[in-house]
Order: C-alpha cells, then structure tokens, then sequence
C-alpha cells in the first residue's frame, strides 16, 4: 500500500461555503484519527503570504500575465515547502484553492491561453495534482448575495459577467476531469458537509491506500 | 520604414560593467538627438519594484522555480506598462537585464529547464525580444575581484561555481542567437564605451528603422 498522503483541493467562487467546508471536513476527520492539515492559495509560506498582500492589495495594477504568474509563484514555494512534505508524511492535507483556480480565474475568467496556464501549473507544482477536487457550484448572484456587506479584495471587485465566466469554466473542467466532484453550493450547509464526508470516506476506503 | 523603438539588453555577470555602459551609451545617443529611456530588472513598475524587494532580499529563502515566476512576473508588468509604450513611442530602451537573464540564471545557473524558461519568458513579454543585446563577458574571478567589499545581495552569494554556469550560459546563447554581441568586459571603459557606441550606431543606420 501507498504511504503517501492525500490532497483534496476546494474550489469555487467566492461564497461558495470552500472555508467552512474545509473546516467541517477537517474536524470529521480527525475525529477519525487522520492527520489533517489545511492551507490556503495564495499563502502558506513567509514569500507565499508575502505574494498574497501583493495581489490582493486592491491599489496595485496588476496585468493578468504578472498576476497568474505571481500566483505560479506562490504555489511553487508552498508545493516544495508546505504540501509535498506533508504529503510524505501521509497526511491528508485540504486546500483552499490550487491549480484550477488559476485555470478557472486566470484562463476562463481573464482570457489568457489556458493550454500556457496548464504548463505553468506544472512548472510551479513539478505535476503535483490533487487527488480529489471539490467543487462548491454556485449561481453568481448567490455568491454577491452572500459576500453583501463584506470588504471586496481586488479579484472579488471584478462583477458578476467575470464571476460567471470563473464558474462556466470550473464546470467545464470537472466535466473532463474525473478527479472532480460537484456539489450544489445552495444546499444547506450541513447537507454539503454530509456530502463531502461521505464522497472523502468512500475514497480513502477506495484506491487512495491511506492507512487510518 | 517602421516607426517602432529600439530595444537593446545588456547582460552579463555582476560587476561586468552593465549600469557604466548603459549611462555611457544613453549620453551618447541623447547628444545625438533620440529619445533615450534606461530600465533595470526586476523592478520598473510599483508592482515589479516590490517583487525586486522580495527577491534581492537575502533573508528569504526562494525555491528556484519560485524564483523564475517572480521575475516573470516583475517583467510581465515591466514590458506592458513600460517597454512597449516606450517602444510604440519611438523610444530607444537599454534595458539591464532582460529575458536572457533568466535562461542564464535560473537555467543555466540552477539547472531548470531551459525549454520551460523559454516558454515562461514568452509568456511574460508576450514575446518581445531585444533587437540587441550587448553581452558584457567577464571571467569570474575579475567579477568577484570588482564586488570586494561591497554587500552582497542574495543571487550574489551564490559562488563562484554558479557564476561560472552563468558566464558559460550566456557565452552558449550567444553563439545561438544573431542579436547578441560580446565584448571582453575586462578592456578599459573607454574602448567597451566607443565599441558599444559604434555597433549601435551602425545598427541605427542599418535595419531598424528609427528616424532620428
């Protein structure tokens, strides 16, 4: 058997429950005696979070090339410092977000050319995919309606028309790609959590060769 | 005939004499009438200038992919918001440093693929090349005898060793590339300066096109 960990990526537009869910699944698991860890993109590792307040400071102007490889970045230094070594030690390790943002943001949302955006995913990760993607699917005027009231960052600013662009192609991409799940953002909140827990468990019982 | 700038790249290792030539030749062209504009990489925007931070900063210890994407990124913004106005301006730009950097450095130098380095500098420039670039070649131990006693930034550290895969990489791409020219760094300041001034000079008069 494997010895290796795991990696279960969350994406969706903002709003879509990816923090709070990752939080519900991370508290399952340890109850069930896993070693869980949680990270975020960008962030993670001093420059990682240093390259964070960079993009999300709304006062920059950053063109969409600098921006998707500023992100490459951070993800190249969390990959070799932060993932890959827990993902030798065998833990299962949740991340808020991974590469298909940057495909789903970067490619479907700002145009750039997404077959570029796949090879610069491999550069930064050395091929690392998540073993399972999570994708929290919902309406874009269920995401406004939820973020009413909070403090936009730069990326959240851009409108619905590029919001909804972000959430075709995170559709598309878990219509090709078989580690993807999708899962109704709108449902309550317990519900998705029954869900994920329930697709994560049948998992590791599968072909993932974690030993509990 | 095109009404496009000019741009020319000047590399080589540390202490080479790359910024003393290029304030030499911009002298020298502004005499003779044109529009002269200097940049140095990383840095040249709001954006690539905190980037340059991040990199030049010897207290962070950067992976070298993460290295490579940084400077992408600071010249992804560089090249859109400086360079190519410059250049639809008519402008002549004598750029420190540019794409060949990064092929000598993180290729050459920390052993990334060379191909991969290619395609990111594509990406970031969107495929502007220099239309000359002036290779300032000297032996490392002239380099490292020119620094003594200066502070030495992190990529300076780095040994002699790894200048030398430099040196070596930049030699190897200028005999591949008809845009390099190589001068023995070593000569007096005087001579690199009247040799620089007449190959641009002659390149002036010949193909490129820029009225004075």
């Amino acid at each position: 058997m494997k010895t290796r960990g795991l990696l279960i990526s969350f994406e969706g537009i903002d709003g879509a429950g990816k923090t709070t869910q990752i939080m519900a699944l991370k508290r399952e698991l340890m109850a069930k005696g896993y070693k869980v860890s949680t990270l975020r993109e960008p962030g993670g590792t001093e420059i990682s979070e240093r390259i964070r307040e960079l993009l999300l400071d709304s006062s920059n102007c950053i063109n969409p090339v600098a921006e998707a490889l500023l992100y490459a970045a951070a993800r190249a230094q969390l990959v070799q410092d932060v993932v890959r070594p827990l993902l030798n030690e065998g833990a299962i390790v949740l991340a808020d977000r991974f590469i298909d943002s940057t495909i789903a943001y970067q490619g479907y949302g700002r145009g750039l050319d997404i077959e570029g955006l796949h090879r610069l995913n491999r550069l930064a990760t050395g091929g690392l995919e998540p073993d399972l993607t999570i994708l929290l699917d919902i309406p874009v005027d269920v995401s406004s309606s939820r973020r009413q009231g909070m403090l936009s960052d730069r990326i959240e600013k851009e409108g619905l028309a590029f919001q909804d662009r972000v959430r075709h192609g995170y559709l598309e991409m878990a219509g090709k790609l078989p580690r993807f799940r999708v899962i109704d953002g709108s449902l309550p909140e317990e519900s998705i959590s029954a869900i994920i827990i329930d697709i994560v468990v049948r998992f590791l019982k599968g072909d993932c060769g974690i030993e509990n």
